[in-house]
C-alpha cells in the first residue's frame, strides 16, 4: 500500500472512539464502493456540522442557533436546571420527554486520577445561572461513580442558597432489570429507599 | 433535538459497517469536540478519496493510479496471478510481503444465498488474464466457507489450460493457535496434510 489519501483516511478513522485499524479499512472500503451515496455526502455533512453546529453559550449544549433552541423555547420551565456531564446524557433525558425545564452542560466530571479540576469544568456558569432567584431548583444528573458524586458534592456546596432546592436522580433497581444481575450497592441502595406500593 | 446537520450526520455514520446509533453518537460528539484537528480534516480526506482512488482496470484494486501500483511494479513477477475476493484480503496479504505476483479482485463470492453470480463478480476479467501464456500459476487465496470454495471451483473450471497450475491456501492450524479451540474440520484437515518435520 502506498501512502495515499486512502490510507491517511483509515488512520484518521482508526482514531474515532471505538473504531480499530480492522473497522477502520472496513469502512473506508465500505464507503469507497459507495462513494456518492455515502462518502460525499459523509463529507459535506462533516463539514456543515463543523461551520453550523455550535456550543450554547447559556448551557453548553451543541445547537445551530445560540442561544441553543432549548435555552430559547417558551414553553420549557425557567425555574429548573438539569445539570448533566456531556451533551450526550442531554440527549438521553430529552429522549424520555420527561423533563420540560433548563440543562447546564459541564463538559466532563472532576477527576483527581484524570486531573480534572474545576476551572476544566462549566462551573462558573452553573453557579452564575442558580444566583438567578427564579431558579428554585437545580436536579444533577450526574453517574453514580465517584467522579459524578464528588462533582454533585462540589456543586452542591457552591450554590448554597435558601429557596434553591438541590436534588438528584434516583437510586435504585433499573426498570426492566433483573435483581439477579445487579450489584450489592444498587439493591442495598434500593431496599434502604424503599417506597409504599399504592 | 432538532432536524439540523449533526442529526443527519450521526444517521449517516450509524449506518457505516458496525456502528449502530450509540457508537454514531459518540463519534459525533468526539468530532464535535476536535473540529480542526479530526472533524475538517475527515471531510477533506473523505472528499480527496472519493476524488483520487479509483478501481484498477486490470485486478481490480483500489489505488491512484490505473493501472495500480501492483499491477506497474516492474519488480513483481508477471506469471503468477494469486486470486481475493476483496481489497482487504489484498491487503491483508501485502502485509505479509510473502507474495510478490500480481492480484485479481474478484470483489466478492459466488452465493447461491445472497443471489450472487459470475456476471457480478469480475471472472471474465480473470479468464481473459489467464488465457495469457506468461501466466504458469494462479493462486486462489480464497475464505475456506462454502461460498469461497465453489467460487475456487468455478474458476478452476473455468480456467482450464494446460501449463496452468491451480493451486489454493493451505488449510491447517493457524500459527499460534491452540488445538483446543479448533473445529474438527480444521484439525481433521491439518491431520490429512501432515508433513514431515525437519
Amino acid at each position: 500500500m502506498q501512502d495515499g489519501p486512502l490510507q491517511h483516511l483509515i488512520k484518521t478513522l482508526s482514531g474515532l472512539p471505538g473504531l480499530g485499524n480492522r473497522s477502520a479499512r472496513r469502512i473506508a472500503l465500505h464507503m469507497l464502493a459507495h462513494k456518492n451515496q455515502t462518502m460525499l455526502p459523509l463529507a459535506d455533512l462533516l463539514k456543515r456540522t463543523a461551520e453550523e453546529i455550535r456550543t450554547c453559550s447559556i448551557c453548553g449544549n451543541l445547537d445551530m442557533p445560540d442561544p441553543c433552541n432549548i435555552c430559547q423555547d417558551a414553553r420549557r420551565s425557567k425555574t429548573q436546571i438539569c445539570v448533566v456531564a456531556q451533551v450526550s446524557d442531554l440527549w438521553a433525558i430529552e429522549r424520555t420527554s420527561a423533563y420540560k425545564g433548563q440543562y447546564h452542560v459541564l463538559g466532563g466530571l472532576l477527576s483527581a486520577l484524570d486531573g480534572i479540576g474545576p476551572d476544566q469544568l462549566n462551573l462558573t456558569g452553573l453557579i452564575a445561572r442558580t444566583a438567578d432567584p427564579d431558579i428554585t431548583e437545580v436536579i444533577l444528573a450526574l453517574s453514580a461513580t465517584v467522579d459524578g458524586q464528588s462533582t454533585a458534592h462540589y456543586i452542591a456546596d457552591h450554590i448554597n442558597r435558601p429557596q434553591l432546592e438541590v436534588t438528584h436522580l434516583a437510586h435504585g433497581v433499573p426498570v426492566g432489570g433483573e435483581l439477579d444481575y445487579l450489584d450489592d450497592g444498587t439493591i442495598t441502595t434500593a431496599l434502604r429507599s424503599r417506597k409504599k406500593s399504592t
